[in-house]
């Protein structure tokens, strides 16, 4: 059974498919807008945690405070979310508010203040309003349900326009367990180079029973093939928190080496790539999903190079918005990037379109490649022609609507 | 008088403001506006030369061709630059062409094609249409005056709305000299960090005489603390090109290490940081004009490190543009910008507003900042109190117009 990697995706399924987890979402009064701003997920039993988070050297104080549960090896028994304040650049007193937040929650599920983990988005700078976050706190754990997987991704969204979950299922010789995560994200939203670190709020839960270190190790690999491959704007957030979860409530365990946690991990990237991949979709307003695929280069590290300074070319990102074919632009941006490749090796295809033979025009006419450009989806492949390295980077259009959710946003 | 570093404004001067230099705006047809898209600058003598060029490793043809003529030691007696098409990713043909255009110059101007240095701006990757070149080149050539600068500013635009040129005169002991300069470029600009190379098209004439490798030097560090200090769109060109032209008509000659030499070298960088801002006030669809200074830097990469993270931060230029003061994204983007620093030493004021004291909100009531966003320019002074080194920025904000002019962009 383990050998066929097999996994049944759960339509519909998010944080609260695994056994034993419960969650809510509710209006604690954070957002102006009056929807719901705070999730709350728990763990009827201990469960063992990896994390991962944003490189930025401003980290938000809830990312503190996890970091430091994590370093100490804490369980946990719940994480609790604010959507609408980022609770970020608030100094020692923003480190206060978020350990009074765990204690709040802490004290409302009769569990220790240290299994309990909490996250925050939103606006940069603004002290935490404390009676909003006590309220919610209260209301969320009362509406907790094995069923609020759903209304607990709709309370961590900001600018996203929906709800991202993924759901798998996963079948082995001891039994069955499941993997469900939800995910927020759709601005600051980038991979960060020579880092492993995860850039959005994305909370995994399993039933599935795996120790902390093969946790951590599992989600930095993963890590690496899926959320640090997309990119909407190249901005990287004080936030960036991904938590992996694992209760062992379905009593399948896993152990490091094992062909098990093989399909655990195989099951684990598909969610997690399903999930970032939402979430370009679902970027500030995108109307195009790019897949930037560089083959050909000299080393990973080139490749990547090439890739992400294309995927984050401003002049590429209005192209693509535009229908353009302009392929000098991406050329250019892969001419820049600091990868190492001899331009007149270098061809690209548009989808199944030749564009660009040895560094120059295959001829293919703009009518056609226009044509290519107004799919809503579409692969942008650039071989270098100087090497056997590979990198594939995801990501969108920037429109005008982009430009304006941005320059308006007060959460 | 050398003592004085004084040299004089000339109000709407240009490259013809030296002596001995003749300049021409024409109609070669390559627009689909039908604006002039031709300009041609001619020395009456043989002038000695410096370029510094775009680090893209897709260099256009005309680049190539100008390098090959500085490493060669070429003089040089002519500029011919054609608007409307960038004659860049051709491969051999369109340097084949490059060079044509070249020959095509001396033939009509009776000097050496190797004396001829040819510039491209435009769309990437479209042959240059010969028999426009050649109509442009010959008109141009008829058209050459000493009052021609302003012609030539105007024709080698692409998305500029305006042209861009500038002169002083300065006075030594010797004599009188000037110097003049026209730079076009609004979109794809960026410092190349790392290089002195600059980022648009500037051609800058002076009648003093200079040789070679002291141009040379001096257009190098002079570059780096103008045209490599501005950023619109974090994209590097494929045909970036400047050209430091000194034909020695005044008299006046320069020596390496004298006190005239100093004085040359304010006089230049007072022009070429004069129109690298008039660059960024025309950015396409600029509304502000944003100075970005960080100091309190460990080492002067990490000032630049972080200056260039927030002046390309798309969510700090969509900010600026809604007149938000959302300092959270300038942090942010300082903090994922690799540059080391403690977060709890910053501090930052936008023109004299204090912003943030101890990396935490310094309780200027936001509406307060929000009036210095309006402004139509400001400044932004980030102190990581970290160090003794410091770097600045010119940048500006992005607009719905910067989008639409990407989007719809066909020359």
């Amino acid at each position: 059974m383990a050998a066929e990697k097999g996994f049944e995706i759960l339509e519909g399924g998010g944080v609260t498919s695994p056994a034993g987890f419960k969650a809510a979402g509710v209006i604690a009064g954070l957002k102006k807008s009056g929807k719901a701003d705070m999730a709350v997920l728990f763990s009827e039993r201990p469960a063992n945690v990896a994390g991962s988070f944003t490189s930025c050297l401003f980290e938000a104080a809830p990312v503190i405070l996890c970091k430091e549960r994590i370093k100490a090896g804490s369980k946990l028994r719940a994480v609790v979310v604010n959507s609408g304040n980022a609770n970020a650049c608030t100094g020692a007193d923003g480190y206060a508010r978020a350990s009074k937040t765990a204690e709040l929650a802490a004290a409302a599920l009769n569990v220790s203040a240290d299994e309990v983990f909490v996250s925050s988005t939103g606006r940069i700078g603004v002290p935490l309003p404390m009676d909003k976050i006590k309220k919610g706190v209260e209301e969320g754990v009362k509406a907790l349900s094995a069923k609020g997987g759903a209304d607990a991704a709709r309370a961590i969204m900001t600018t996203d326009t929906r709800p991202k979950e993924a759901a798998v299922l996963v079948e082995t010789g001891h039994g069955k367990y499941s993997i469900g995560a939800m995910t927020k994200g759709a601005g600051m939203i980038a991979p960060k180079l020579q880092t492993l670190h995860a850039t959005m709020l994305c909370y995994i839960t399993t039933d599935a029973g795996l120790e902390a270190p093969l946790l951590s190790e599992i989600l930095g690999r993963c890590s690496g093939f899926s959320f640090n491959r997309i990119t909407i704007d190249g901005d990287t957030s004080t936030n960036d928190t991904v938590l992996l979860i694992a209760n062992g409530a379905s009593g399948v365990k896993i152990a490091k080496g094992s062909p098990e946690a093989e399909d655990f991990e195989s099951a684990l990237l598909f969610v997690m790539q399903d999930l970032a991949k939402k979430m370009v979709m679902d970027g500030e307003g995108v109307t195009k999903f790019v897949t930037v695929e560089v083959a050909g280069a000299p080393s990973s590290e080139d490749a990547r190079l090439c890739a992400t300074s294309i995927a984050n070319s401003l002049l590429c990102k209005t192209a693509w918005f535009g229908c353009d074919p302009n392929w000098g632009r991406i050329l250019a941006a892969a001419g820049y990037s600091g990868a190492k490749f001899t331009p007149g090796s270098v061809s690209m295809d548009y989808d199944e379109m030749p564009v660009v033979r040895n560094g120059a025009d295959a001829g293919t006419p703009e009518a056609t490649l226009a044509e290519v450009m107004k799919r809503p989806e579409f692969t942008i492949r650039l071989d270098l022609g100087s090497g056997k390295f590979s990198h594939t980077i995801w990501t969108n259009d920037i429109s005008y609507e982009y430009v304006k959710i941005n320059a308006d946003y007060h959460t």
